[in-house]
């Protein structure tokens, strides 16, 4: 049996005879490691059929395999089903990633150079066994010959932001400071390929990638220069770029062509044959990469994490203030969804998952300085919510029944910050294992909120107390209990964490961290609690500095099946103030009927 | 004002002059990396009159410093008082360890290299900046001409175990196992110099160190080889160690002098001019490294962690049985001790520190099997529990009153394992600070102890869980949660441990590990509660493999001044249950009034 997907395979590995190539690796990312690419990236889609954002695609002459997490085994096993793709799981125990697996299976390995990091590269050449060098072909848009109409590299109108009103530190300051840290580092110019990062230190935004904010570009900064190469072609600039544009230049940042990085990189460097540049391999194409390494040599290539990372991770007291006001706002939206949702539900009417994700969405666009959703909602209803990252399909969406549990997973962009949040909303009748689950997974939830701990802790030191109340019952969960989150940027942002894989980044004050512990069932349920938290000063003691979590989500929790003996009464009395909290904040906000349903779905105190 | 340590100190600044030397380090330890060292090697008591088994030496012409952690930081200040020697803290937040002080203060720097570590020297180096070479200066036994009346090293006799009654594998089977590790790494050869590596390894033990029942020696395997460099001198033996080299000899071992290994190690070198010879560098002295470097070219000698390490830590079948009994006994004595010690105390008598700690050693040594302290008995009441690691004096020790707090901290060694147990004993009436502070770590203690956590969990992810009680309330601890124990051999062993700092080693089925949280109030109290646990398998569901503990020690906690409301429901359950599985399993073996007594002790249940 072929289908289109086993077909373009097949017309892959006639380029691979052809070209002696053992395999051919495809990444699911861009130029710049997007965790979301554009259309024009996404390889992986084309090739095989699976749509998630992680996956990543080996091809040999005998084998075709998708890498990925276990957010997608389900979604990944029905995608791949007659394509003749193979499912190879990570971050599971014995875990066998690409770099390994080539090893055994490949001398000659085609990468698109332009979808591949400086690292990826890295590992797969450390994976291969003592004296047995593996050779990496770059090949970059390799498949431009077999993918017909492939999209071209996006145009989207770029805005600057008024930092005054939405946040933030001016970019002179933001330039000042990278300026100064390059002279510590003692380098000459650092190159930024992270799009949420050079639009963090110009203060743009742009429109290049669905739900992220972000211009696709390059960065370079040197102590004298700001080179901004963004400009995709010679049509005209539409107002608001040329706008940007110039504020920009008056600014001293110069605007260039995308494609020529490569060449000003290097013109660069031949003409100052001493100067240093930084890069970050973790984010930097290899494409690039191996061009600059014809150029510069070693010691003038400095390979480094980005110093934009943790400054970005770290919000300031405006964005701070920002953010929990964008926090009450999204969380009357919220409010107003899951009365609407109920009212509908209860009422007899069929209302499907696509429905709802359409309502929660108009909500929302209703905020001011609303731009756009920070992800896909994930609107799930019984067996669908056991996909983590279930995609609600536009036509044939399940219909919410008025009984178990129904997952809703979505955030918006503002002018004043990015929101995520998670609510799993019984609907009706729940059975005793979807009410267990729900009280577990709620219990780790709060016991992360409440924790308090010393400066220089990590997440991952504090991933197990989300975890503990299921692990004690021989549940867990897949995925990360949280990501750090953008400030009207990516929903997903480093470089803090809060998960069981090593993460050595302490939790700073000023860092915006989800908390979603969960539990899926494939073919029942899924249940997961999502609130996004600050973590801040808390003092401190003879005994030391402490931080702790200032809750930023403002969205009641339904209590209604709850089983107490599993919640324990310090996370009772902790969710009976939230909801009480919630209520006193958002009702003076809320429709007069949406207030009085709130008052009664926050009233009922679990401690007396 | 001078005192014998800072002349000792002045007669090793003339030995540096006369030298060039701008740095001497002295170490704590002895030339096998040893906790404890034996008499010989307490070099940084001998020069600045500081006793416990945790701190390092550096000397410059213009400065003297001890660097300890924070268990010592209260005994250092009072017995550095008049030496001049400056106290440097390590494992606090901006702590200078030495490596990084030295590149600020030293070029030339004297090692004794028989007592520092390949990995400590390799610091040094990488610690110095660019350019900036520090020169090391070996200068074995630096202290011979100083030091009079210096102790040799210790000749005691050394026993074989009986494998098939004391529980662990047949050193046959055992070099049979290292032998296969050997080719599968590729190494011709391995030395062991960590000396409970060796005991382990040749099921043989020596009572050469304090506490620490081993033999000071280097261990050479290779395919068809085992030699073992242990005599000291040429002396008739001692019937009993006379008996244990023959059984060695007869089971292929080679018995050859201690002071031999190097030349033997440079013969085997040139004898097979291709042989690869495996060392751990965390444990391999800097002397015997610098030596075999001269000699062995780069590639074939292989740097590594010893695989002994990580076998060790793992308990088998028999060992874990045995275990299960040794902490019954020893659970026996610690309950005749508690019953005695509140006796006397109420009846008006004056008990001291030391009278107890007397007491206690007599209970154990009436054990069959005992063979020793496992450590030197911490027995400290009020302020003096503030000291983690308080040393008993035997003349003026402090009179234990019938109010406030007692701690008391040791263990034994018996022929069926090795114990550790910390209570510490409200002896009347307590302030409401001792209570809460008894109470909080009590509750984190036992909420590590109802732990369950997938395959893979380091100690490192679960620290926190027994550390939160306290983190909440603004209060810590300086030292690691959980150490490993040894089987009849070290009280403290790797790889694993429960710590704030990182540690990659996953807890594994068969594992043994302390489980010690606590507070420490200076001048005023001390509390720590200390179990210890048995890592094991607790099942699987389709959520995973699941491992928890299995709490070893078998001895009542004082439930008298407990604050409920800080215990929380849970941990109270838990202790209802562990106090009525102490009384029993001791009381069939107790003393009829002394199990009267426990039933008073452990018949109060906080949960109805």
């Amino acid at each position: 049996m072929t289908n289109i997907y086993s077909e373009r395979i097949s017309r892959v590995r006639e380029l691979m005879l052809s070209n002696g190539w053992d395999a051919v690796v495809v990444s699911g990312s861009d130029p710049h490691g997007s965790e979301y690419p554009s259309a024009r990236w996404l390889q992986v889609k084309w090739l095989t059929g699976f749509t998630a954002e992680a996956g990543d695609v080996v091809i040999t002459h005998d084998h075709a395999g998708l890498w990925t997490d276990s957010r997608y085994f389900i979604q990944a096993q029905e995608q791949l089903a007659g394509t003749g793709v193979e499912l190879h799981k990570t971050r599971i125990p014995g875990a066998v990633g690409i770099p390994e697996w080539l090893s055994d299976y490949a001398k000659v390995v085609a990468v698109d150079g332009l979808c591949q990091s400086v690292d990826f590269v890295s590992e797969v050449r450390a994976a291969s066994p003592d004296g047995q060098e593996i050779h990496i072909v770059d090949v970059p848009d390799m498949f431009d010959g077999l993918w017909e109409d492939r999209p071209s590299v996006p145009v989207t109108p770029v805005t600057t932001l008024d930092v005054f009103c939405f946040g933030g530190r001016p970019r002179g300051e933001k330039l000042e400071w990278i300026r100064k840290w390059m002279l510590l580092q003692e380098v000459d110019g650092i190159l930024l390929s992270s799009l949420d990062e050079i639009a963090w230190l110009l203060n743009v935004r742009g429109s290049d990638i669905e739900y992220n904010p972000l211009a696709i570009s390059y960065l370079l900064v040197t102590q004298d220069r700001a080179i901004w190469f963004v400009k995709k072609d010679d049509a005209p600039l539409d107002p608001d770029t040329d706008d940007s544009f110039s504020e920009l230049e008056s600014d001293g940042v110069e605007i260039e062509y995308y494609q020529g990085v490569c060449d000003a990189l290097c013109q660069w460097a031949e003409a100052d044959d001493s100067a240093r540049l930084f890069v970050d391999p973790s984010s930097l194409n290899y494409h690039i990469y191996d061009r600059l390494s014809s150029t510069f040599s070693v010691e003038r290539l400095i390979k480094g994490i980005s110093p934009v990372v943790l400054k970005k991770a770290v919000k300031d007291v405006t964005e701070i203030e920002n953010l929990r006001q964008t926090y009450i706002d999204d969380g009357i939206a919220m409010e107003c969804f899951l009365y609407w949702l109920e009212t509908e539900v209860s009422s007899g009417r069929e209302v499907t998952e696509w429905e709802a994700s359409e309502k929660l969405t108009s909500l929302r666009a209703a905020i001011p300085g609303y731009r756009g959703d920070s992800f896909e909602n994930i609107s799930a209803y019984g067996p669908n919510a056991a996909l983590p990252h279930y995609s609600t399909p536009a036509v044939g969406s399940a219909v919410i029944e008025p009984k178990g549990l129904y997952l809703v997973d979505s955030g918006g962009q503002y002018l004043t910050g990015t929101t995520d949040i998670t609510r799993t909303v019984p609907m009706g009748e729940c059975s005793y294992i979807e009410k267990m689950d729900y009280t577990l997974v709620l219990r780790g939830m709060i016991d992360l909120s409440m924790a308090v701990f010393p400066r220089g802790t990590t997440g991952h030191q504090l991933d197990a107390l989300a975890r503990m109340p299921l692990w004690r019952n021989g549940r867990n969960f897949g995925h990360g209990t949280g990501h750090g989150v953008g400030y009207y940027l990516c929903v997903h942002e480093g470089p803090q964490s809060i998960r069981w894989q090593a993460n050595p980044q302490p939790l700073l004050p000023g860092m915006v961290t989800s908390n979603e512990p969960a539990l899926y069932r494939e073919g029942s349920h899924g249940v997961r609690h999502e609130n996004i938290v600050l973590c801040r000063d808390a003092g401190t003691t003879e005994f030391g500095e402490w931080l702790d979590f200032e809750t930023l989500t403002c969205c009641h929790i339904d209590t209604s099946i709850i089983l107490p003996e599993f919640l324990g009464p310090e996370a009772a009395a902790w969710l009976d103030e939230y909801n009480a909290y919630v209520f006193r904040t958002l009702s003076p906000y809320l429709p007069a009927e949406v207030a009085e349903w709130l008052e009664t779905k926050t009233q009922k105190r679990l401690v007396n």
